[in-house]
Order: structure tokens, then C-alpha cells, then sequence
């Protein structure tokens, strides 16, 4: 991360395009990845080079992009959409003055390497000095892609598929869009492209031939399949999670996590997992979660926005909401859901409870049914529980309201006002008895259900 | 759709067998299949030929099988069980007076394309008019199965593996078992089929090699061999459901549909996906599920029977069953269970809640915890709330009950009367309160617990 | 099971090592799969041969191993660790006096099949009497492992992968570490291997080169690969779970279970299935469950130590704990949660509920949100329920507490004493009408928020 004595760098991102296949009212590049818009995840791999500027060309729905970017990158508008030669353009203005070396990436090829961005601008500026460093690579079947005719290190020709002679369509390196040339290179072979060809479009490939026709060197970088896959439709959008989760998943049992299912346990992008914590089938996490040492996470776990201390059990079937924070030997059981609680070191909430806006002290144990009751409609209120309270099942804790250490409530109780410290506390109708009134009544329905 | 000009035509689907290899009480035909039976997978292929005429031809456990097709097809019964071209002649008393075309199908082959049957019924009315036309493929591995030998589109031979030459064996066309004849033809032929030999069955292929013998000609079609796997085991029947959800899957991102593991999506037959939809991981659907545009079904949800307009939000965990109808942007949330639940624009109950036999109305609140008692122990019977009513946590209303239009109940209430629009209703015992009873209590027990 | 008429067996399993790769506080030879310790699995394999003896070699966390065997196997410290043939030396004293077969295995090698043992327990009794017996396999990729040179069935060498020669590399077949030897022959080659080597450690392999310069007979067993596959990180226990459970949901489907999606359901190690069993996807099994005929998992099940009977339907969304016993067509229905709790024929406890520490008769039925209260911080009470009861919804039973047959608990009571046969009990407040006030309330609130 720390600052690398070379050229600034500038960073133009494509994300102008329609999207069509997506079949969505969501730009293509916002669609999520891991729990981030697949822009977001290009955006902080750029962000490893240290770039002097970022631009991203925008076109449709440019407003969803502009409020994703929050202000991260600079916005040049491409309108109308006449090429990606064009869409380049569009950036000069907002790199007015900058004269350092321009990468060019696109927002639906969002898992280019960093060190990949990095071996194209240092390409760049290696001592033959090329024009224009495209990147190639060798896909399994290179049938559809723009073949990249190279002599050595030097690229010869990029040609289109539809114009490849049958030698050139035998060679399997494809061109992957990817670019970088000096700012002053870039955008003056860019005035000379034409829209001289049957879609009426202007190519940002074409400034390759146009530098070797000025006998100028073009070079070409490499780069893993994998790597540089483009997303145009929900299928491919999947396969990007998979792959994405299948290298996250390696990663935390590398780390020493147990993965009963690896398969089954989805990851955020920015999940955190200590040292012997074992996941069981089927967890999703969302955004923010750490978790530390020696967590057991149950089958069935959702949980997002959640600090989880060493030594808690979550789950099965556990709901951790954002604001969660768990103490240390803490424990969340079946059908608990959590929003913006705090559990104090080994408190206990088991079964078929609600926490929201709450805190609850070390050792206190939340009986099975227990409802914090937050809202009022209008407003949300806190409820605060102390150290080794006990609030018994299936009661209603009506906030806003406190109950204080070792204080007990009873079952079944709803609970308006604050419980002091040490207080009983139970709130309980009359035991009405009606001895063999269940009888007659089982006898009067059976006998209406006969007629029936 | 549109009714066709062409002939006749007859479906007879041999479902005969005992299918011991299930394993199963269950008649191997109607174990589902995404929901639903095999057979009726087939019988809606079948339909879309618009056929004269069906026949089922029945044997072990065919009580099961009427009660499924319930009159949509007829039944012939084949007791005792003497081998396929047994098993067709049974048909024939059904098809009396029929003078068209009639498919052979097996109730265990139930994924056999409609065009693939159109395609062996035009071949039959095709000007050099073969006796019978054969349904080949060629699987990945033909070791086991009956060889169709061939002269360009004629069948010149069909031969079991056992009784194969090593010329024969090596010809990888294999005999689907399906197969189409003129129904003069068909019975003309099956009433020369004998007995003689090893096993003392009729088997259905010989007409092929009398037609020949006949000098009549015998075409070949040919089908995917996924299109005419057999399920025979309950291996074969998980490998099918996963075929069909695979396919299903791929279709709904396709039309628009985010699923973030698609592996983890189970679909019914039936069901209906609007665009935009979000699908997280592990979610199931029973049949008859219609969701609208923009809805988010989150992890584990459990949904059948349900329609669901656009905007919604539902789950994580959450359970619908058959009657739920939600309106737009209404949301259920965590540990809810609806069950004939009818729910306004913008009603949400978003924890730990039954909601069974129930209307409730626009944008009312259901709070954590709310049950309605709809069950006496004999009878069902309904709650209506209304219009942004606001439920308190923890709530039982016991219907039948009205809560009214805006109207407030009180957490932990339990509802028996209805309650006015605007009214409040509360229904709670006193708070008792017994300062340092807790105190006094936790020292008993820690004492109690030292000396045991 | 039988006893054999043969030579006493020793089994001699080396657990010394750090594991360091697991990065885990637990020895590598106790993570789980399948819910058994990986070395569980293999005593369970070694006992099928009825052997004689069987020593542990420990080092590393000795404590959390002697533990998990108690007291079912001798243990022997190893203590510095320098190699597998000082390790298996440590083994002579518990030993001593012992006159059969040494059978070497390897904690983290779990999985050899207990007639693979006995196959290499039989060659080394076959005529020709070999010193020692080296179990050999061929895996897809050789290139890490130590060869195993071979004239016929006799080992004339054994080398390691960086020792050999281009000709010895070209071989195949590898060593699995495994070996057996006659105990007086084993010890007796042992105390002659040193040290002399890079690493400065006793290596078992060496006896073998050791027998041979001697002129003994060395014999080679053969392994299916994946029978001898070690564990050594998370992703390998990962792959070794994988293939465990798929081996047990193909053995389940074959026994007459149906799963419609077989790899989202983990089962334990000694899981019970009867036949016509419906399990729907994601189902985890824990320890201790035995299920009978016809019964249906739902969806998201969750279920260890329970006993479930004929035609019980279970989930979606249940949990069931140990010491859960179901009677014929009991069912336990949506985020339900039960534990020491038995439930007679037809019993149902269909949502959000938790039965813990408690006996439910014969037809009860358990309404929706009914908790049984049965701890009270310090000593856990139970709860008995009497037949054809109806405890209706959102109840809380205080135990210990009975509810006697046909009674009927009315809604949202907290039952504190015994109710009896036939009566109704009924725990609830008055009924408090406000008229109006909901709408002062809205009002007033709405008021406030804009305000805000």
C-alpha cells in the first residue's frame, strides 16, 4: 500500500454500456458480488496502485453509479454511446493536465489483480517505451474474441474475429480489452480513430493499428482467463460468486477454520474469522462480520453486521442483525434474532427471541420467547438488562425500560416499568380454574363436528 | 397449443412395473419430481400433442396410479405382467376404434420432449410410411442396452446387447424403447409377438423385426439421451430432480433473476418468477408460487402455495404455506409462518409469527411474537385486522376476532373480543412487584446448588 | 464380528504429531467428520479385526487424546518425537509379552477399510512369512510420495521421491506408511535403524531396507487411494467429510430414502434411516438419531439424539435436541425446538415452540409460541402434558407442572400449578378498553415525527 516511487497513474473505468442481458432495473455494475457491487470490488483493487485520478465513464443509469461511487471517482458522461474508442474519450476532459500513464479497465470485469494493473504500467514504462500495453489472454475457447497477433513481446495486429484469416483465427491469444498508454499517447491516437467500419463505432482497439502503422512499439502483457472474465448476464454473474466464494472458502481453512460443507457457507467480501472457529452447512454472512477465536456458527446462521467475541455459540438458526456485538462466551440459540444488541461476556439468549436496541449484561440469561418490544410504530426505544438478570420465557420487555442486575421476571410477564436490581418482577393474570369445563366442551365439539 | 391438422393421435404409457429398486410403498411412477409426480410430467408432454386419446397401462399398485391421473387418462390393467408387447396389447380394448397414430411411452421416461413425440409421429405419416418408427440415442456408454441397427434412416435390425455380434456391439445407437406405430399396425403386429423365449415374455421390440421380415420399413428417430434416461432407483430420481433444477435455474436468471447460489434454489414445476427478483442461498419452493417484480426472497425461506406482488420482502426464515397472498411491499420476516394469510400493501410482520387463516390490512404492523389462535381443537376459524392496525409484541388473538383500522393492542395481550377502530386494547395482569425478592432467591439457590 | 481362528493382533496407531498445518488448539486426530473424531473412525475399523491390543502413540496434546479414547486403547508417549520408527518403538513396553501381529496405522489415516487390514495381517501369515508387510497404493499424482520398488508381490526397495532415480520415479506405486509385521520381528528391525540422515530422525520405512539386506521377504499389500488418504489440513478433513457423506447418501437412496437434493443433507456416522423416508433438502444430522418408516424431514431440519417413529413429519425449520422421542405420526412442526422430550402417538407441536424436559401424551396438541418454562437459572424442572390436552398458544408452563388429559390451557396464560384432567385453566388480565385512544395516539405521534 505504501506510495511507489514511479509515473501517476490514472484509471479510466468503462461502465457506460446498456446491459441488456442482465435484464435488470440495477446497472449491470452495481450487481453484487459477495455482498459488493462488482464496481466496488474493481474500484479497491485500483485503489491498490495509489491512482492520481479515477474516472469512470458512465452513460445509462449513470444516477445508480454516481450514488455507488459516492463521490470515490470522478463521472465523465458518455451520451450518445458511440464505441468504446468514444467512451474513452469521454474521460479526456476530467484528466485535463494529468500527463502520467493511463490504465484502461472496464466495471463488469471486476477481478483484474492489482498486480496485474501493476504489470501493465510498469510495461509501460520499460525501456522500449511502448505506445499501448494490451492485455492477452488464452482462453479455453478463444472462438468469439479479437485475436492479438504478436512477434515476441510485440503486438502486430489486433484483428477481429469476423476478419481473421484462418492462420490468425489458429492463434488462441484474445484480446481482453484492458489498455494502458501515457496520456498524451492515448487520447492523440484516439482523434484519429474513425467510426469507418459497419457498426458506425468507435473502437478503442483500433488505436493499437493506428500506433503501428506510425511504426510505434505496442506491447502485450498477460494475463490468467480467470481473471479477466467479463459479466453480461445473471449466469455469469453466479459463476463470479462461486468463484469468488470457492477462494474465500480455501482461504479460511488455510486459516484454520472448520468447514464441515464448504460448499454451503457463504461469505461477505469483508468477513473476518479467528482461529478454530467451526461453521457448520449452510451459513450466510453478510457485510461486516468478525468473528473470533474459537466461535462455533450452527447450521443455518444468517448473520451480517455482527462482533463476535472468542468463545460464543451462534445458531442453528440464529439471525444476527447489524449493531450485534457479542461477548465473550455469549450464546445465540434457535430462532433468536439480534439487531443493534450488545451481550455482555457469557449472557445467553437460546430460543425464539427477539433482541432489538438493547443491552444485556454479563451472565444474564434471556428465557425462550423473550420479546423486546422496540417500537412503538412510530419511534424505536432501548432496552437495558442487567448483569445475571433473568428474564423469564415468553415475556415482553416494553421499552423503553430497564431491568437491573439480578433481577428476575417472571413468565410470561410484560413488563412497562423498570425492574430494580435484586426485584421480582411479575405481571400475571388471576389462575382461573374451571374444573371439567375442557370436558363438556370436548364432548359439545365432538358432537358438532359429527354433524357436520 | 393450437390444435393441429394430422392425424389422431393415441399416447398409451406403459406403467406397469414393480420398480423394486425404490425400494418404496409409493408406485415408482409418481414419486415427484420438483414437486411433481413422473408420470404427470410425461401426461403434460403428452397434452401438449393434444391426443385423442390416453392409456395408461397399470399393474402393480394401480390404485395409486388412478387416484393421480383422476380421469385425465384412460386406465388398462396388465395382470399378469408378460413383458412389454403385453403390456401394449392391454391398451388395445381402450383404443377400440381408434384408426391413428399411437406413441409408446414408459411412465419412467417422463422428460421425452413434446417435439421429440411430434418429431416420431411425422416420421410415421411421411410419404415412405414405415410400420413403426424407433426412438434411438446414443448414451456416453451403450454396454447395457439393445442395439438399433441401421441403413441410413431404415432399422434393419434391433438386437438385445446379449444376443449382439461384436460388430453389432460396437454400434453405439441404442434402442429408447419408445417407439410409434399406426394403431392397425401396432396391434396387427403385437398379435404375432411370442412367448419363445429365455424370460417367456412379449417383448414390444419384435415388431420391429417382424415388420421387417415383412419387408415393411422401419425408421429410426433419435433423441438426446438425456431426454430418455429411465429413473429406476432413488438415485436416478435425485439425479433427475437435479437435471430439472439446473435447467430451471439457468431459465429463471436468464428472465432476470438474481440467484446468488443457484445450486442452493429448489423450484416446483410451477413456479413464476417476476424480473428483478433477488433469490439468496438456500431457499425451497413447493408448487404453486407466483412472485412479482422486484422482490427479495432471503436465505432460508420456505414458500409454497403463496402469491407474492411486487416489492416484497420475505424471510430470512420464513415459512409460507399454501393461501398466503402478500400485497405489494409487504414483508415477512425471520421466523414467521403464514397459512391462508392475506396481507395489505405494505403490511409487515417481520418476527416469530403465525398468522394462519387471516386478512390483515395495508400497512399494519404485526409486532415480534404475535400468534393467531385459529384452531380450538376442532374447528379453524379467522382474524381480520385492519387497516394500519398496530399489534403489540407477544399478542394472541383468538379468533375469531376483528382488530379494527388503526387500533393499538398492547404487547403481550391475549385478544378474545373485537376491538373498535382507534381503540386500544390492553390486556395484562398488575406489575407485582417483590423488591430484593430476586436477591433472596439467587442466594437460596447458590446455596441449594453448592450442596448437591 | 465373530472371533477368527488366527494370530493375536496388535494395532499400533501413531497420533504423535503437531498437525501445525490444522492451525488448531484441537489434535489433528479429534476433528470431527461426520460428527465421530477422525480417529474414532479409525478404532471403530481396527476393532471389526477383534485385536488383541491396541496402543495409541501420543505426543503432542497426549491429554485431549487419552480423552477421547477412555480408556479404550493403551497409550504410549512419544517424547521428543524423532520419526515413525522411534514412535512406533514407544509402543514395545505396552507390548511386552505380546507374540502376534503388529499392525502399524496412522491416526490421521482414517479411513482404511478393516479388510484392507486383514488382508495385510493374512500376507504376512501366508507360506512365504515376510518380515513386514508394506501397504502400497497408486495415486493419480506419485510425485510427493516415497516409492515402493517391487519384483512380483516381494519389495525389493523403498526410496524416497528426493533419493530416487529417474527409472525409480517412473514408478507408480507409492507408500502408504502402512505396515505389519510379526512383533518380534518389528522391534527387533527397529533397534537396528538410525538416525543417519538429513533430518536426523528413525524412520519405520528403513526396516523394510533393513529385512531385505538381511535376504527376508518383504511383501506388498495394495490400497485403493482414497482408502489411505491422510488428513493434514482443513481443506483435506473438508474433502475427507465430502466423501464420507456421499458414500452415506448413496447407501441411504439405495436402502429406499428419498433425498430430493442428496448433497445438501449431512448425516452423522450413525445415522438410521427406514424405508419410504422423505428428506427434503438441507437436513443436519447429529449423533444419535434413529428414524423408521415413512417418516418426512422437512427442510432445514436440524436434529441430533432423537428417536423418531413411523409417519412423524419433522420440519421445515425444526430442531430437534437429544433425548427427543416421537411416537408414530407425531409432528413437530416450524421453528420448534425440543430436548428431553417425549411425545406420544399423534402428538403435533407445529410452531414456534419449545418443549424442553417434558412428557406430551398421546394426541395433545401444543399451540403456536408455547414455551415450557423449565429452568429456573439453577435446576432444570419438568413438564408432563396428558393426553388429548390442548395448550393453546403463546402459553408458558412453569415447571415442574402438570397439565392433566383432555385439559385445555387457553391462550397466552403462564401456567404455574397443576391443572387437571379435563379442566380449562385460564391465566389472563382483564380485557382494558380504551375507545378512541389509538387514534389520539396516532394523532399525537405523527405529530412528533414530523416534528423531528
Amino acid at each position: 500500500m505504501a506510495a511507489r516511487m514511479s509515473n501517476a497513474i490514472a484509471a479510466v473505468i468503462l461502465a457506460a454500456g446498456k446491459g441488456t442481458r442482465m435484464k435488470s432495473d440495477l446497472h449491470k455494475v452495481l450487481h453484487p458480488i459477495a455482498g459488493r457491487p462488482m464496481l466496488l470490488h474493481l474500484m479497491a483493487s485500483v485503489d491498490e496502485l495509489n491512482p492520481a485520478k479515477k474516472v469512470v465513464v458512465v452513460g445509462d443509469k449513470a444516477d445508480q453509479i454516481e450514488a455507488a461511487l459516492n463521490g470515490s471517482a470522478a463521472l465523465a458522461v458518455q451520451e450518445p454511446q458511440l464505441g468504446t474508442g468514444h467512451a474513452v474519450q469521454q474521460a479526456e476532459a476530467a484528466l485535463a493536465g494529468f500527463d502520467g500513464d493511463v490504465l484502461i479497465l472496464y466495471g463488469d470485469v471486476p477481478f483484474v489483480p492489482p498486480a496485474t494493473m501493476r504489470a501493465m504500467v510498469d510495461r509501460l514504462n520499460a525501456p522500449d517505451a511502448p505506445a499501448v500495453v494490451v492485455l492477452a489472454f488464452e482462453p479455453a475457447d478463444p472462438l468469439q474474441y479479437g485475436r492479438v497477433i504478436t512477434d515476441g513481446d510485440r503486438v502486430v495486429k489486433m484483428v477481429e474475429h469476423k476478419d481473421a484469416t484462418e492462420a490468425e483465427r489458429a492463434v488462441r491469444l484474445c484480446n481482453s480489452g484492458l489498455m494502458a498508454a501515457k496520456a498524451r499517447d492515448l487520447f492523440a491516437l484516439l482523434a484519429r480513430v474513425t467510426d469507418d467500419n459497419a457498426a458506425k463505432e468507435y473502437y478503442l482497439v483500433d488505436i493499437v493499428n493506428i500506433a503501428n502503422a506510425d511504426g510505434r512499439h505496442c506491447a502485450v502483457a498477460r494475463a490468467d482467463p480467470a481473471d479477466v472474465a467479463g459479466i453480461n448476464s445473471r449466469a455469469e454473474l453466479a459463476a463470479a460468486e462461486a468463484q469468488w466464494q470457492r477462494f474465500k472458502r480455501e482461504e479460511a481453512m488455510a486459516e484454520g477454520a472448520s468447514l464441515r460443507a464448504p460448499e454451503t457457507v457463504w461469505f461477505s467480501w469483508d468477513t473476518e474469522l479467528g482461529r478454530d472457529v467451526t461453521i457448520e452447512p449452510n451459513v450466510v454472512f453478510g457485510p461486516g462480520v468478525t468473528i473470533a477465536d474459537n466461535v462455533i456458527v450452527k447450521a443455518y446462521s444468517h448473520i451480517e453486521g455482527a462482533t463476535i467475541a472468542a468463545g460464543c455459540e451462534v445458531g442453528p438458526f440464529a439471525r444476527l442483525r447489524p449493531g450485534t456485538v457479542l461477548g465473550e462466551k455469549a450464546k445465540i440459540g434457535n430462532f433468536v434474532e439480534t439487531k443493534k444488541a450488545e451481550l455482555g461476556k457469557g449472557a445467553k439468549a437460546n430460543h425464539l427471541t427477539y433482541l432489538g436496541d438493547v443491552t444485556v449484561g454479563a451472565n444474564a440469561n434471556i428465557g425462550a420467547g423473550t420479546i423486546t418490544c422496540n417500537y412503538d410504530g412510530y419511534f424505536k426505544y432501548r432496552t437495558e438488562i442487567g448483569e445475571n438478570a433473568f428474564i423469564g420465557s415468553n415475556s415482553a420487555l416494553v421499552a423503553p425500560v430497564k431491568i437491573g442486575r439480578d433481577a428476575i421476571v417472571g413468565a410470561g410477564s410484560a413488563v412497562t416499568r423498570d425492574v430494580a436490581d435484586g426485584e421480582l418482577r411479575l405481571v400475571r393474570g388471576e389462575q382461573l380454574v374451571k374444573p371439567g369445563w375442557a370436558d363438556r366442551f370436548h364432548d359439545a365439539m365432538r358432537k358438532k363436528k359429527a354433524e357436520k
